[in-house]
């Protein structure tokens, strides 16, 4: 540290203060107790005083040893944070809105950017594709440096995608499709290879599973994606408990964010506590590290400077956070990200579905009569309380359960709209709404099942096999 | 948690029931946040004042958030702390006292055994071996779990040996050989498989280095240690860079041993703290894996209960206590240890050589004029101030570090008990014992120099490779 704490504490975020003030308090006590001289000592005391001055400053709080600032996005910019604000983390999803999520407040307590129209835009023009119902929709509703690799695919620079999934359970359900079926609409466009980790390790350490059990979900898992129409020149699908120990270049990427990320942050971003085990603690380096191309030197060629685009559900936004923050300071280019809105639960938009509860869900593998009574019996409805009120007072889109079901899964935007006018102005029956839901997944799973049912093992090692891919780098 | 806080409390440890009040803690403040019936909450406070009095009762302190007890070993087994206790942990070895480190007051700390004259006839009955030299004069001095190893030794059930080093730059000294020519006669002595970690990757954590640079030290320490003679058949050397990216099994065994340690655990044993990278923090686990067979499913066929043994200098043991700690939560053998005295700096005996100062060691690559020179200027001495008071007084072995440096390197018990009694009775001249251990130093330096130079890149390359060795499991 220089000898002025003055000289460019400005430029620091307050979790480096914290750690500047933690590391010159960590001085004074060895100064201490090594009996240095009183001057010494001094000297170093007021530095401490100083920097403690410069933290109050910048964060309007004292600085408490051991409680660092929460991370900057956490903090409701300045505002105070509200008693209703939502939860949103890897981890929790959770809003007292039935509407959901507010995503615009996201937007700015997050930082990203907001997906415009012009941006939709310039998509179309640089693929020369109809752009998918989820940018239409505005269901992918927010991103980071898409335009920077917009820029690059129009100079001819190439990229490359990263998405992933955590294989809790062997059935994924119909939201998990979400980023897959978009992810693959962006292969097709814009052409560029895939990577998908599946984050077995993860999975293995936050539950109560053996490595064995986590490492055949992800195969289950890598089927179901699979099925979604991957093309296996162009993708690579990857367990962690086995890429790890098969790519010379994964590991020392990981190691490179581990060396450049303090507990205090992963505190700050991610809530863990001296509580938490040390494995839990670094994971967050190993999400991190396909963002990087270096990771895969066996599709990169050992190039290290291939810029990644990564589509994922904001929940994911804090992983990448971290990842953008240390990405200058290993010599690597940011990663660009995607946001998607979260797939509510049947339930309501309160939260989003999970695979743990089978009711809250419809799985890849129900039967077409399961897919009918859970949507007939669990999808929260907007209709009204009787069909006299309904048909005069019409039903809620913004709250209906099967309605938001059908923006994700209906194509057809004329009669999405037809559908949304009809239930708003009460022509068109709850009943009726949950039957063209049920009409549209049915057909739609039924597809994917019989997909995944051609899906040999030889193909999903296919896939999972460490490769050249249809690309020259 | 059980109903009753006290059921088997008395059976944990301070750590244990540290976590438990924290969690505690946790559970009240969740259940006032969330506004929980008020017998509830009850109830979760009269649990945690309960816990907070079983951790007084067992550790002596007030319970203090976010202060862990300190690792038992530190705790100088119920009496207070000295002043003046010796420093020792893998990155500290300090002593204000001459004759180095107590090292039987260092047996009591750790909670470990012995090496008494009974296991080391044992050793000699089972191997047929007159025992190494460093057994004969107590340099391995102490032990864990030794005699668990003769017996199943005994019973011809196969054990392997482990050992390590951090390879912090290109040249290793005469002290780095310790561990190496110990394991050497052990192999030879039991006839077992070996395995040799070099953590590149905790180099490149604490150090400013890049990881290639970490790895070519890694490679070039190879070379000297092979250089002791190892027999490439039964000895597999691996950098963690390398063999963490090449191998199915060691990253399992990694994450498994991180699922089962807490950042609480490593605070207490390595001292970690909030501002230390995560990558600092999970290391431990990497340095742990290598004590199950299953971390090399090439040599040991898979077989996850072969039994490991580890000779290492003591400072290593906190790793290893945290290994032995975590194996039988996880399903493996608790691996065996022996343990020797530090090898101490030519300065003298309060701390250990190190190879990040050129002159407080004899490097590998000294000419025999360096060797000379360093001795002659830099070897603390026992002898008197001036020839008369020595031929009067006579010197002190027990801080002469010439003297100590020929109990390592001298093969010959009677000459050196022969130098002793010269020495101590004033006989013999500081010069004079300084050269008798620079004739000693220069023919082995030599010779290993001399060895080095004879391996090929591809002799490097072929220990390096994982691969099945020349025993059968």
């Amino acid at each position: 540290m220089a000898d002025s704490p003055n000289c460019d504490l400005k430029s620091l975020s307050p979790l480096q203060l914290f750690e500047k003030v933690t590391e010159q308090g960590e001085k004074v006590r060895a100064l201490k107790a090594g009996k240095a001289p009183k001057d010494e000592i001094d000297a170093a005391v007021r530095m401490l005083l100083s920097l403690k001055l410069s933290y109050k400053t910048t964060t309007g709080q004292d600085y408490q040893a051991g409680l660092p600032p929460k991370d900057q996005a956490l903090i409701n910019n300045g505002t105070t944070k509200e008693e209703d604000e939502d939860l949103v983390d890897p981890w929790n999803v959770q809003t007292s809105n039935a509407k959901g999520v507010d995503y615009d407040k996201l937007i700015v307590r997050f930082g990203s950017t907001k997906i415009d129209t012009d941006l939709i835009n310039r998509i179309e023009r640089a693929t020369g594709q109809k752009p998918h119902r989820f940018l239409r929709r505005g269901i992918f509703f927010s991103h980071r440096d898409m335009d920077q690799i917009l820029h690059a695919y129009e100079n001819k620079k190439p990229f490359y995608l990263y998405t992933g999934r955590g294989p809790s359970s062997q059935a994924m359900h119909v939201g998990h499709l979400i980023p897959f079926l978009f992810t693959k609409w962006l292969q097709e466009a814009f052409d560029v290879p895939l990577v998908i980790q599946l984050t077995d390790d993860e999975k293995y350490l936050w539950k109560d599973m053996t490595t064995e059990k986590a490492y055949e979900y992800a195969k289950e898992n890598a089927r179901d994606i699979i099925a979604c129409g991957f093309d296996v020149n162009k993708t690579f699908i990857f367990s962690d408990l086995d890429y790890l120990g098969s790519s010379t270049g994964f590991y020392k990427n990981i190691i490179k964010v581990q060396k450049h990320v303090t507990f205090n942050q992963v505190k700050g971003i991610f809530g863990f506590t001296d509580s938490d085990c040390i494995g839990k603690i670094s994971f967050p380096a190993i999400q991190a590290a396909p963002s990087f191309s270096s990771s895969f030197p066996q599709i990169f060629n050992g190039k290290e400077n291939i810029q990644c685009l990564i589509p994922c559900a904001i929940d994911q936004d804090p992983y990448f956070r971290m990842t953008r923050d240390v990405a200058p300071r290993i010599g690597y280019p940011k990663p660009a990200l995607l946001h998607s809105v979260f797939f509510p639960a049947l339930q309501g938009a309160q939260t989003k579905m999970s695979a743990s509860d089978v009711n809250s869900s419809v799985f890849l593998n129900d039967t077409p009569k399961q897919i009918k009574t859970k949507i007939n019996k669990h999808a929260f409805s907007g209709g009204r309380d009787t069909i006299e009120e309904h048909r005069k007072y019409g039903g809620n889109c913004d709250v209906d359960v099967s309605f938001m079901y059908l923006t994700f899964f209906l194509e057809d935007d004329d009669k999405l709209e037809q559908l949304k006018q009809a239930y708003t102005s009460g022509e068109l029956l709850t009943g009726e709404l949950k039957k063209v839901l049920i009409e549209t997944l049915q057909p739609l799973i039924a597809a994917h099942q019989e997909r995944r049912k051609q899906i040999t093992d030889e193909v999903v090692k296919q896939f999972m096999t460490p490769r050249k891919l249809a690309f020259e780098f």
